[in-house]
């Protein structure tokens, strides 16, 4: 039995986490943190919520876990990751904070210097499907952000068939609200979000936009640069990429098609939707799984790729990333 | 005043335009027709309906009005037209039937021979920013596509700055479920919609497409493909258009910005957003406005340009033509 | 003309009172308050808003205006309303501040004495369609809240049938988020709202039930309780009272249904609709109708009325009320 | 292992069930049938479905299960029951076929004579916490409807009390758009629901109001009249009850918060809230739980009670009944 700790498990994806440890047949939770609610139950905070106790994260019994997810935020993540991983845990980490490889990259877009950047060799960047081989036994994992893991996915094969592109990569990426997170807030008020749809922070303005470019730089050097576009949709839960790729000369798409299908074939939470067929959220919601579909529009490869964002895009992708660092089953409590 | 008879008045965008007339100063509606509801009221149909006699379209007495407008479905349109315009009356059509200008293109994407193919010398194509010198006194105006006005208003402009354009245009647009149609089906289905976002016909499937590629080419000889992507939202109304057009050389953004905000100065229906912002439905939903945001990623500038589908889409860009055809205020009944 | 100020204009209510007296043809607006946004611009909080200056109360120039509306909360309405009174306005508050006409009953519902108790017996309580005789030339009048106006304008006309009622009145009524206010918080949380469906406050718990039963004993002495329970309805607008009154003997529906269509046959805001029919938010939603539809159940009367919270049941009915106080037509501004 | 086979698995109720018992350790599905998509996979219509072959219900084959569900329109249902029964099968049915015992009630709402009047006696009314005495080894179960459900839930602790009613009883009901059934008609159209707010067949008009009465009076004998006011809430699932019963003589809520928190101790399914919450959808989608609130207001207790209508209010409740008809434990496959 693996025993877990959970900080800042009132946010959506502590929360999501929390549901699906508490069914994970070889994971026995051994506490679960909050800052704000520290005293209360997490059923005093979520209507459907197990009776779980929240305590402060300073009285968090790290002696008494093998590992301990990070659902806080950048830096503060960091700074527990230290904590935890002196104490012997496995860190599991949530945050943005061991997702670039650069610590002035870090420092650029999180506007101050990397708490920790001495851990940015050690951690594994945890996109279970292309990690799976550095994820064994791994002592820090770098959840991806949601956008990333809904974009990477898709474009990851590409990357292997020797195509040269043209012109930036291009994902026009939207979704549910429960990506800004449980704070109250202008934009996450209903009468804000209802009946409306808005773009923010556009092209090169989001921190997972140098994500991405830096994972497509691993896969190919010189990629072309990421323009990428999210946007907020009037639903609770969710993310659809809709990614344009201009290839520098014409292709087959059943040619492109059948090497999707392949190079995911044995992937247990990666589909790829016939010919034809767009990725929809409706494939998605409440899944583990990310769906993606191919189109053609003359040189132009358009992927639709749909993903749960709490779950595929957070804490399902960390309970997968926890079982093959554990070597248990890839799957378990994730289906 | 002018006398005005509408057919398809049960539709969404025929009950909007109802709307629209019935407080509109210069105009009397004379007659709605339905082939579904005829001998009922408008009235019985929406809650907050006029209590409008709806006649069958056989019924209509074209002798009695100076412009009808068309809310039919294609080719029905164009049958329609033909009549209307022996009789004497000018003719707004709403439908696709006088949106191409070639034959041929309507022939492959509506799948049939062209009802009417001697009319589409005299259909004025009715984007009003740009058709302003060509619709006093036209005798039939083509209402342009929801989807092509959002994104044609938004490209306007940069065809009049000599910059040469590299790779595909690409329009990722998303719309609100009115776009569908007032028939019950799957797609329109509650169920199918809420907590749901999902591409259609997106690449080069869709019928606005070669529209919005037409309108381009008029401007701009050897202009890119246009690459156009719709998606369903699940609100009520309202479009929002993504727009990503990469240019040849790099360029500044304060410059494009500033040839847009005078290219649009004197419209009052098209607004250019201040630098840094961008475009929501909520800018524009009830409203015949257009509104355009201008960012830039490299040597891509992306639009994003919202209307509201049913008003500048349809019915309020209908009442703009009529009201130019007619010489009247531009904005008379729209505000 | 009538100049006009208005006290807390970017709340929804106040937001509402200046769409409906920007267009308003006898009302100019002479200034707009904000305490938090004071220094701005109106259209810095609402995408569609004019371009209206936002000054703090303290600045606001009453000897410029006629009139002032209060879109305050309660307690701060009750103490502008005494330096706009001593200034000569005339006060219309949509607060609850003046509602309730005994000293004590405020102080029980609302926590604190009243802040004027000297001036509840000059405020005239403006559920128009009952107070017509009062409101000309009134000083101060008090409209209504939301829920209370849905339900009373359902049941007044019964209060002069002669019927004796048995057992309490029940209220259920559901009601669109923007009644919950421009604050984030949880409440309006829209991963709370949507897909969700919540009482609160039901029986006799919240604010507005003694304001509904105080004026049911105006129109009929030892009138029996009033139970009402609000819910919150995943929409961004409108109000729906299902009532349920119990009659001391067997009744004739057709009987009441005349008497409800004459009591109600000279209103412009109020529509009986015809046997058979229910009311709907579809019915209401942005305007300043009051729809009524009545049922029967043995020798239950079952009548449901819906209402567009912040129009009927707040600016709208605000400027209904001003039209009948400064003598120019009841409609002016509102259809 | 059970054997089990689903006539109308294409339907919302019917798609639910194949996902229960996809998931339950004790059944296997052996068939599922479609009439409109036979022929085809469960997964062409539902984007997450299994890949489930759909055949016709003439092709069951009754001889390889040894229970059947059915999801299928009233009167139908009834004469698949005679064909399974005749086979061998046990029967849980889903629809209102052998909800009323008397064939004559069932005649008045159903309009037709009921088509196995025979099978009345034989059938077990499936509200599963009172029924659970006559459901081991029956041979039809009679699902209750997903109203009747959150109603009698409520109710039925009272019923035990010694407490004499005054007036009817009120159920003022709020249900989830997938209650009106998987059909595209004008109720479901997304333009319909969304933003709005819907009662329907209130008083003693809808076929759920016989049900709620007849079991009733199961409980008590002239007990009052049902009123039952259904409503369309824009929202995919759910349902809330607000139901008032005045009592004939004042009570204390403590007393009989204690007596329903007693009644339903060991009940895995049934949750009463502390004094003071009140039931909300949150609460309870996607479970198979019923969660009760009690407040008072004088006289009248009012009882706040929530389900899943395709859960607990049929699929769900289905299955729990099938657990215990084959004496297995009751939350196999539901929890």
């Amino acid at each position: 039995m693996i025993t877990a700790g959970i900080f800042g498990a009132t946010g959506f994806t502590g929360y999501e986490l929390v549901q699906i440890l508490e069914k994970h047949p070889d994971v026995q939770i051994q506490f679960a943190t909050s800052q704000s609610f520290s005293g209360q139950w997490l059923s005093d905070i979520y209507a459907q919520a197990p009776h779980l106790p929240l305590i402060s994260g300073e009285e968090a019994p790290l002696d008494q876990v093998d590992v301990v997810f990070l659902c806080l935020p950048h830096a503060a993540a960091a700074e527990t990751a230290v904590t935890a991983l002196d104490a012997g845990c496995k860190v599991i980490d949530l945050s943005a904070d061991f997702r670039l490889d650069e610590p002035d990259v870090y420092a650029q877009w999180y506007g101050r210097e990397h708490p920790a950047p001495h851990l940015l060799e050690t951690a594994v960047y945890g996109l279970t499907e292309w990690s799976r081989v550095q994820l064994p036994g791994a002592e820090l994992v770098a959840v991806p952000g949601c956008y990333p893991t809904s974009v990477l996915l898709a474009l990851r094969p590409l990357f292997q068939t020797g195509f040269t592109l043209s012109g930036p990569i291009i994902a026009d990426s939207k979704s549910g609200v429960s990506g800004a997170g449980r704070k109250a807030n202008e934009t996450t008020h209903f009468i804000n979000v209802t009946d409306n749809f808005s773009p923010y922070k556009i092209g090169q303005a989001h921190r997972h936009q140098p994500e991405i470019e830096q994972v497509i730089n691993w896969w190919q050097e010189d990629a072309p640069p990421v323009i990428f576009s999210p946007h907020l949709l009037p639903v609770p839960r969710g993310i659809l990429s809709t990614i344009y790729v201009t290839l520098s000369e014409p292709f087959d798409l059943d040619e492109i098609q059948t090497h999707y299908q392949n190079a995911y074939a044995n992937e247990p939470f990666v589909c790829i939707l016939p010919p034809g067929k767009l990725a929809t959220l409706a494939h998605v919601t409440h899944t583990n799984k990310c769906v993606i579909g191919l189109t053609q529009a003359g040189n132009t490869l358009i992927l639709t790729s749909a993903i749960d964002n709490l779950l595929k895009g957070a804490a399902g992708q960390a309970v997968q990333n926890m079982n093959v660092v554990f070597q248990i089953d890839e799957t378990t409590g994730l289906t």
